[in-house]
């Protein structure tokens, strides 16, 4: 048990008098609450800038945007790095292992918070994908429609596996003693960076590897014969690792693929993924990249028929594409318009106006 | 430059009076020469126990095989943990970059060695595959036949990046010391495991992990909710880690990942991979498998079309099975009658018989 939780949420745009034009925004694995603002430890824009802005998809103009981040994260949401006052120390290991049902469930309490009687819409891409499908299972009376991206009811065994590899490498470095690395000088930061340059590979496709960079060389004409990135695809790599580490805290890592692998609708409903979404009045709009291996379309067609089977209304759409799993967070035109179709038919049947 | 190298390798069957029916086995990135007798470290039945033997595909009783450990590995051959005798110390990194052009130059003085005047068959899989297409581009008057199986001419960025991962990961451990962990008692155990963690995950497809063993528990019944082995998958992949350390040096580890990273025959043939095999007299069979994604069958195709584009005497098998990368290495009957039938032909073109 937790006693205290803290969240820490960001909104854009304005909540309506109604109250019917709240959309919550749910981040992936490393993703935070800066969805549409400046990440305060990078200094980069926020993650989901292609969808949200005013007159983009998620409409600040339109809609009242709420993100949070997951419990478990370490932006502010409670999570390893935290605090336990219990014992005056960073939790670390201690804390309770973390579920999406969890996440969900302190979403719920912030919705409660903000008064909010129910979303007009709960999105996300991946693990927010996961929270989306929760969400819909656990409070279909809170969510008037659903729109989960390139996820799945359960985490597969390659995905398991890969998540597995990236928590090994963690807790092989020394730096990170068993968890407790809080009180200490040192952060596994060997450890974190390789298990996020895992994870990298799996979200893009063969194809925009190989598009993106090929063989082609870094900053050099030849071939250096030695452990050098000669590689343009090595050094993306390291970069992506390194920069990661400054902005991660390496517990919360362990602790949200954990989640992750855990996550597993239909055994929470007797092994019976229709039932986890029996009755319900939710609208789906569920969406899966073709050239996504990580989460590839037949789990969102799992997903879909279990919604068919519960009599849901549902709308699914492959979209066609190189760029694997994260054409989600990139600039997909066919996204785009997928989203603001499903978005602009369901805000005009809830009656909300731009 | 490396003054004296030492070649450690296994024969099977007998070498006939002509001396036409000695077949290469090339062994891919973690194998060794023990291809069909027990493995001193580990005790274990050789890797191609399932190919070679009496009566099977590589039958002992009809053909001489040979197998070298390659250049730059650790069980006998020259590689970074053998002693440089201009020091008297582990060469280490000090070791120079080595090819796949480089392991067959040295097989091709094995060959010299052993008085055959040309192999009637060079055959393997994976990286093994690299060395054959090696082969019959740099010595074609040296192979009557060539059997590239899983194989490339170039190593994809996909492929370049899930080997950057596995580098990584064994320096990020202190214990590797820049490689220079001879003279202490540490080895890089733990980031060894973690990288061989990383590439087991990729030679395996989605539907074997799947089949083998979805989200099936290890030895509970139900979660734990900790970073315990909860799924079989995760055991399964930990025990890989933890046995691939006992018989492997974490430095020829990164060499020979290297040496694949590198290969690039059309590269080294102005651009043009056809130019490779010009005017070779090679007899090719070339097998791919459906579910392999770690080298797809497009790039056994690409091989084949700049064999066919050479005027080469080529056959190509895509073999359907959902085994992935590993079926090579597996008892996939489809592979073996595809061998069988080849060599069979080939030998008889050649005048051996049983």
């Amino acid at each position: 048990m937790i006693s205290d939780i803290s969240m820490a949420y960001n909104t854009y745009g304005t909540l309506n008098e109604s109250k019917s034009n709240a959309i919550l925004v749910c981040h992936a694995l490393t993703g935070d609450q800066f969805a549409a603002s400046k990440q305060p430890l990078t200094g980069k824009e926020g993650w989901w800038t292609t969808m949200i802005g005013s007159g983009k998809v998620l409409d600040t103009d339109k809609y009242f945007l709420v993100c949070s981040n997951v419990l478990g994260g370490c932006m502010g949401t409670t999570g390893p790095k935290d605090i336990d006052p219990g014992t005056g120390k960073s939790y670390g290991l201690t804390l309770p292992m973390i579920t999406i049902g969890d996440m969900v469930r302190v979403q719920a309490l912030l919705q409660d918070y903000l008064e909010i009687p129910d979303w007009f819409s709960v999105i996300g891409g991946s693990m927010g994908g996961m929270q989306v499908l929760q969400w819909a299972s656990a409070y279909p009376d809170r969510c008037f429609s659903a729109i989960p991206i390139a996820t799945a009811a359960k985490h597969s065994a390659q995905n398991i596996a890969f998540h597995e590899v990236g928590r090994q490498a963690v807790m092989a470095d020394p730096a990170w003693q068993g968890g407790s690395y809080y009180e200490t000088e040192k952060r596994p930061r060997s450890g974190l960076a390789v298990a996020r340059m895992a994870a990298h590979v799996t979200y893009l496709s063969e194809s925009a590897l190989h598009r993106k960079f090929g063989r082609n060389l870094q900053d050099r004409d030849n071939l250096t014969y030695g452990f050098d990135a000669d590689f343009q695809v090595e050094s993306y790599l390291r970069y992506q690792g390194i920069n990661f580490v400054d902005r991660f805290d390496a517990n919360s890592y362990l602790y949200i693929t954990r989640a992750m692998d855990y996550f597993d609708l239909a055994s929470d409903h007797g092994g019976s993924l229709p039932k986890a979404f029996e009755n319900t009045g939710t609208r789906f709009c569920v969406v899966s990249f073709s050239s996504d291996w990580l989460f590839p379309t037949s789990e969102s067609k799992e997903v879909v028929r279990a919604l068919i089977a519960a009599a849901a209304n549902v709308s699914f759409v492959e979209i066609e594409t190189d760029k694997g799993h994260d054409a989600f967070l990139l600039d997909t035109p066919e996204l785009l318009q997928t989203l603001s179709g499903f978005l602009d038919s369901t805000a005009k049947s809830r009656g909300i106006s731009g």
